[in-house]
């Protein structure tokens, strides 16, 4: 057996106490498949004085962070400090320019300089690793970068927040509005006390990126992608939404059209939508995340699992840790920055799809005349409408409604004409419908 | 770029040409993704005459397979042929013995022989892959051999034959009987002209026992695994378990535990089963598979997709050819064969589970009487007892029940207590419970 495998880890939250004790508990097992031992050496995290419920003082300690990167007896480091920039990105960048491999569980870092860090691997050669960053312990990097590449891709799309997805399934299970359930998530710890960056679909954002690019070969392009969260969803549209045979799932999906000018152009989207209860998503419920990957050759995979928390993501973050050992470099997007595709954000408009449409609206007659004649005037085809039960005069009510298929700019043009009308007394929802 | 990846090529059925239309439409992106071209150099098949409806014209033909492993412009065999023994194993010692990788299809020769290839690949360090060989287009050996390879593997466990789960879904959608839809998908080309493979639980017990190695670093073990086929689930037992709650598949379990001298033992066993609706698993339609990996970090992962086909399984075979492209070459079976542990089967009898059982009964006093005696006198719970509405008198009956949770043997010994009785008029069914 060669010589062990010598990591400096960086960060002891949830995931960084997480790798320690995989890496404590499988120790035997991990030597065997990566033919040598994975030994940390050295660990360092803001507060050195926190109880962890673990035993660190087997391990070197560094106050500074980056200075893992230079320690000779490290021959690897695990990065699991968190934000994009700061610390994280100084460590990331220390190691690799000090040639040494690099895992990292941080999606905003790769999602926002991902490119300019693979860049820096690919010079010397080394390891840029970050299967954690997407999907918690799915391997879904791994199944696109290695798994599906014989493939043209022609979709990838999934559930990739946790959060979300356990708010939703959750609001579905018990009729439960949004914000009670937040706070409830938030109790359990399935949501952070700052929920923004996943209820807004940011954090599904930021994963989506990376898919895109490792699957479609594009240049990575986080300012691009269109992400609307989960916070205008209703208890009302998920009771509708189950009527009509649908469940509520906030999808993150991507493909390549060619554009106007000929080029490929990428879309990249982030949104709740409504999900055929058929559909194998509309089963993946609480915290799990699930990736589909449809492929010119290999049809439609499916990827689930636990999409966060302590265990997957260690088991993330160590599967990456044995491809180094093995010695399996290769490009961090599967194919080597320089011959990645810069690629315009597509103008969607002209797709076609299916959509449900809710408004909030005062309870007065004319009211369902000004929508249909907006839709009509829009070239908007109404397939169901639904006005809820009168309650009380002058009160509000909802109207929900779905398309038949049109393109998307035509709902667009049916809410811009409603824009500024009185009949209307809050902002409307609009849920596209995921093809079976 | 580097000098192309030269590939000799034997077999052109199905996959074979699935796998040269895959490198033809394909080609620039498997160059960019492989770091060299992908380039078929020769062929070889049975026949050269047939018409293939691909133009073979740009490729070396060789009449003996085994000849392509000796031509100086091959880098690397693709095995096609199928077939445990004869010229695909012939031409798979060929291609290791002359130091070239290998990628093949070919479960039942990896089944029978993959130990003794893997260690000639591993001795010349050469890379020897086989993910074609296990679910077609879903990436599962990759999966546990790298994706799950930080975790103690609980359980693997999933549906691994296309044909049977295509029969058991049909039955259940249709409610027609095993005979009429094998009939109908050896017709539509979804079942061989000799069946016996599938519907005996052979195919799905050659992957199983080939994920078995991967996942718990056993030497593989065909011989062991207990294989029990779909041919005797009437309808009748589909909409008996519908009313209870479950769908039937043909499952393929592994899992190893402690036997009674201290080592470890291999569970292998491919059996019809009822699957709780709410189970992933339920939802897996048609000639879908997958895969179920219960880690100790990243508990369950799903894997699933198309378990066959020329473009899925081609998509497979070319994995692997990038695979060896980008020189990632590593042990077949995850850790070098003369790691892997060899381990007795288990015997099962003191495992735990809740057991679906059906009678065929002459429709005759005492006949239930007789049954529960026999249960009460093994020690077997009964949860639920169902005697299916009575025809015209004198002809068979059936008897459903299912027990409560009980060691296995408990119900083979009710079994064994009713051998012979003139009361049952064909051997009973038993189908265990998936947990959920």
């Amino acid at each position: 057996m060669s010589e062990p495998l010598r990591i400096g880890l960086a960060g002891l939250g949830t995931v960084g106490v997480g790798v320690i004790r995989l890496i404590e508990t499988n120790h035997a097992l991990l030597s065997a498949r990566a033919g040598r031992e994975l030994q940390v050496v050295a660990v360092s995290a803001r507060d050195r004085s926190r109880d962890r419920g673990i035993d660190l003082s087997a391990y070197g300690w560094e106050d500074d962070m980056a200075a893992l990167a230079s320690r000779d007896d490290v021959d690897v480091v695990v990065e699991l400090v968190g934000g994009s920039d700061g610390p994280a990105l100084e460590l990331a960048n220390a190691a690799l320019e000090a040639g040494k491999p690099l895992v990292t569980a941080n999606k905003a870092m790769i999602a926002h300089h991902g490119l300019a860090l693979a860049e820096k691997a690919e010079a010397r050669d080394v390891a840029l690793k970050f299967e954690a960053a997407v999907a918690g312990g799915i391997p879904v990097v791994k199944g696109l970068r290695e798994g599906t590449s014989a493939n043209a891709l022609e979709r990838i799309y999934g559930i990739l927040n946790g959060t979300c997805n356990y708010i939703l399934s959750t609001m579905e299970d018990t009729g439960a509005d949004f914000a009670e359930v937040l706070a409830e998530a938030q109790a359990k710890g399935y949501a952070e006390a700052d929920p923004t960056f996943d209820i807004e679909g940011v954090d599904a954002a930021h994963k989506l990126a990376i898919l895109a690019a490792i699957g479609f070969g594009a240049r990575l392009d986080f300012d691009s992608v269109r992400a609307t969260g989960i916070t205008q969803v209703k208890a009302a549209d998920i009771a509708q939404a189950d009527t009509l045979g649908y469940v509520i799932r906030l999808i993150a999906m991507t493909d390549v059209e060619q554009g106007s000018d000929g080029a490929p152009a990428l879309l990249q989207r982030v949104r709740p939508c409504l999900v055929p209860k058929a559909h194998p998503l509309a089963s993946v419920d609480g915290p799990t995340n699930a990736v589909v990957a449809e492929g010119n050759f290999s049809g439609r995979l499916l990827f689930q699992g636990a999409g966060a928390g302590e265990g997957p993501t260690a088991s993330a973050v160590v599967a990456d840790l044995i491809d180094i050992a093995r010695d399996e470099v290769g490009a961090p997007f599967s194919i080597p920055v320089a011959r990645l595709t810069a690629m315009a954000p597509t103008e969607p408009g002209h797709r076609m799809e299916r959509t449900y449409l809710r408004f909030t609206v005062a309870d007065r007659p004319g009211v369902l005349a000004e929508i249909t004649a907006a839709m009509r005037d829009a070239g908007v085809s109404i397939e169901s409408l639904i006005q809820q039960g009168r309650p009380d005069e002058g009160r509000e009510v909802l109207v929900a409604m779905v398309t038949h298929e049109g393109p998307e700019r035509s709902v667009s043009e049916a809410l811009k004409l409603l824009e500024g009308s009185e009949s209307l007394t809050a902002p409307p929802l609009v849920l596209p419908i995921l093809p079976a």
